[in-house]
């Protein structure tokens, strides 16, 4: 029988030097809201993006006269085209463009995991076509939390959770590491109803006082979109496009 | 209405300066199997330990003629008193006496949060004593798990998360960190059979093949001590001897 695959979470981006195998997958994971944005721009025809780290390069960027998306603590900074509200990208004008993006959590997370062997976007909205491409690639497979600001959160360890959970129903494949085991437990006990379980989690709460329920609401929808955003170099790119 | 103490956990020593405050207090958590062996000891009458994260320390203790524990990757190291294993310091010859203890992950985090404003050490052992005192310090509280090499582990979290509940039953005193609110729900779904549901994780593997069962099913039991051993400079001593 041949070695099964490993399915592990790491639950923030300062962790994954722990987890970091050259040959691994890493599936980036921001829901609330980053990754769920760059599904949704790729959704609508953005052509390139350019994940950056720091508000500099992204102000470099703009200098330059790209289109570019920049929050920080949950709100789109002035003087950028979007914040990282998945509504903001679905807009015509992103259309076979290269654009630029810089969030508090999932661009750092990114960064963090370029040694990778591949580096792919994950949300609820894509997860689907995401798993069944998992499900081919013949490699481990790390779900790297963006957290929030280096901590835990709740949000992107439930999609790790729903990942790892329709990952290891295929028991021949894949076994958990204890990172995917305790999110698969999570997820498990939160599928009735994710939206109420992630109530009193602190970036929910952060954002619903900010009048965000309905973005809240979109980032925890499945399969919005069979896109698998890949980091190619310095972009993220459709996969096989 | 007083503002309200944090909960919070923090899953790998790794992690800690992310969640350090110096006006919190730490509890390291080393379930399978250092901090549970340090309450054994303290109840069967050691006066002091000295936590040492390098087995070069432990050994130099040695050489001076300490008792001394020490155990890498969950075997006990030859030429020393003790391993890890609670049973180990279930011994008369510890009574009355400062002993040294080095483990893989366990002393490791009591290292890493040494400058927190106080450090003190959790197991189901004593969890009823420890949450008690808990309640009455004032304090925002810090669950650090040990892990297994830095990374996440599922039995640390089970307590952490069996804490959490505790103290978050508190509704007027305690509010929860994400991490806190995610170990609360997985002690939730597990108390029923937590042997069972930690049947899975790595480590609980590792032990079972080495035939430590016996050593699990001793650290998943409750308030065998109402001894809280907290950090004293080098030592570790008996809080409110």
């Amino acid at each position: 029988m041949p070695k099964k695959l490993i399915v592990d979470v790491c639950f923030s981006p300062y962790l994954y030097p722990m987890y970091h195998r050259p040959d691994s997958i890493v599936v980036v994971i921001d829901i609330l809201r980053a990754t769920s944005a760059m599904c949704t721009a790729f959704e609508f025809g953005v052509d390139k993006m350019i994940p950056v780290a720091s508000l500099e390069e992204a102000t470099e960027y703009k200098k330059q006269g790209f289109l570019v998306g920049a929050e920080r603590n949950g709100i789109a900074i002035e003087g950028f085209d979007f914040g990282n509200s998945p509504y903001s990208y679905q807009t015509e004008k992103i259309k076979g463009q290269t654009i630029v993006i810089s969030t508090t959590n999932g661009t750092q997370a990114i960064e963090a995991a370029r040694q990778a062997y591949q580096v792919v976007i994950g949300a609820f909205t894509n997860i689907t076509s995401l798993c069944n491409w998992l499900k081919t690639q013949n490699r481990d497979v790390l779900l790297l939390c963006s957290g929030w600001k280096n901590k835990f959160n709740l949000e992107d360890t439930l999609f790790a959770g729903a990942v790892s959970d329709i990952l290891l129903a295929e028991h021949n494949l894949f076994r958990s590491g204890d990172g995917a085991l305790a999110a698969s437990y999570l997820y498990t006990s939160a599928q009735k109803n994710p939206y109420k379980y992630l109530r009193n989690s602190s970036h929910t709460e952060r954002l619903s006082e900010m009048g965000l329920k309905h973005d809240i609401k979109y980032c925890l929808t499945f399969d919005k979109t069979d896109i698998i955003p890949v980091l190619d170099g310095k972009y993220l790119i459709r996969l096989n496009k």
